[in-house]
């Protein structure tokens, strides 16, 4: 196990970047020799997903995730049933652009009652699932911090992607590991550990202290309160040594120009991670 | 297990009506038939442990908690044993003012190092204990949510609260289950069921979607997206029957009138809890 990273496996999520298009976020990786980029789903829309497809290809990038499926929860069943639609074309996208992930954000509950938006979830992953694993694409669920509970996410820790993940048995699914959304579990490394072959994913960030805003809250790797560099040795343990994306949702970050986030973020990616 | 919950349980923490002061809270609480205050010791403050239980002994009301104790991780020893006698402190104050349950805000860690924070908390717990058991005064530990294990607790589950309780075997500890803090936990109820005759405490608010701000976030019961009844149900269940606290930390309620700010939590204690 490496004390430093290589730059080799760092990516630029989208979102970091999120003022440039898909064009300047390529450009941008092909200048600063990022060899990852991230994509999310809206940002295709700005050339349209062939046109998407041929720029990162004669780039020489290789994609490390879409971003994202999930947001299974919904009051109806048809509305349900729309959403798996959605996600399946997803999955359909992934694997166009050449990535074997689709992040999954799962969705908070439509109401009160989060037993059973837990329990859409696993219905709609159930059903995605044997499409994903048609298609060659995996499934990575993505715990997202606590805080985001009733917003975005009812997946909410380490153990719940796990046992997720463990309830379908297949290599088509597993989990995506974010510091900024589980550096605080007492239990982080008991279920980074028991995760091992399945984890799709690892991000990065930090936690200022305290976030300037509950969405965009994260900084700098080094700019905040997380043991980046214990976590991704942990992550490496267990068996992951895919790229490493660094996905900052930050007012400042996307005010900076594009260069100077990039220059940063390598140098605190060595530093750091 | 009744319905609704009874107002002879509702408790004004003091922190709702912040503008108030003591003096004001406690008027606040007779001409509104509200039986039970929380006091905040900066609170304590601006009329001096003995005026304050004077006060509060001529009203008739009942001191449901004393907030707070805590804050065990420091850098140095010397700092660590500066804060434990000022737990101790605490611990006069609250067995003064004739409340049993002292609540415990445990704090961050000093760096990034989060297990040995943790490792601080009990250390802290266990040199405070034997005051506390000396003095008649209850340590409830009450976990925060994850967002606030960077700058106010390492402490997030009910898991580790139970945890820490556990280890130390003694009437004198236990947890206090905060909503706002806890909703989100897939296993709350596992815990709640856990934690049994150690909850000491049982406070209410609600998760506004999203919340206005990290730290001024909360709502009044009904305006968020907590299943209050079920966990005040849970917590009955547990065996817990004592007070309930009303503890909103807001800026747009601190800044409304504190006599409709009593009003509208009573109509939601008794709609909502």
């Amino acid at each position: 196990m490496k004390h430093e990273p290589s730059l080799e496996r760092i990516s630029l999520n989208q979102i970091t970047t999120e003022k440039w298009d898909l064009k300047e976020a390529i450009n941008g990786c092909v200048r600063h020799d990022v060899p990852w980029i991230s994509v999310w789903r809206h940002k295709l829309n700005e050339y349209g997903l062939q046109e998407s497809k041929k720029m990162i290809q004669e780039s020489g990038l290789q994609v490390s995730s879409l971003c994202r499926g999930g947001m299974f929860p919904a009051s109806s069943l048809p509305e349900r049933k729309k959403r798996i639609e959605d996600n399946k074309r997803a999955v359909d996208e992934a694997a166009e652009l050449g990535t074997d992930v689709l992040v999954l954000v799962c969705g908070p509950a439509p109401d009160k009652d989060i037993d059973t938006a837990r329990k859409w979830v696993q219905e709609g992953i159930e059903e995605v699932l044997p499409y994903a694993e048609q298609h060659g694409v995996k499934l990575g669920i993505e715990p997202l911090h606590p805080m985001y509970a009733a917003d975005r996410s009812v997946i909410v820790t380490m153990e719940e992607a796990n046992e997720l993940t463990e309830q379908f048995a297949s290599p088509y699914i597993g989990v995506v590991v974010d510091v900024f959304h589980v550096w605080w579990d007492p239990n982080l490394y008991y279920h980074i550990d028991r995760a091992r072959e399945s984890i799709l994913g690892f991000h990065v960030s930090d936690w200022p202290v305290p976030p300037p805003d509950l969405f965009k809250g994260r900084g700098m790797m080094g700019d905040g309160a997380i043991e980046l560099r214990r976590i991704r040795q942990a992550v490496e343990a267990a068996g992951y040594h895919g790229p490493i994306e660094v996905e900052i949702i930050n007012q400042a970050i996307w005010d900076t120009p594009g260069d100077e986030v990039l220059n940063t973020m390598k140098k605190r990616f060595v530093e750091h991670c």
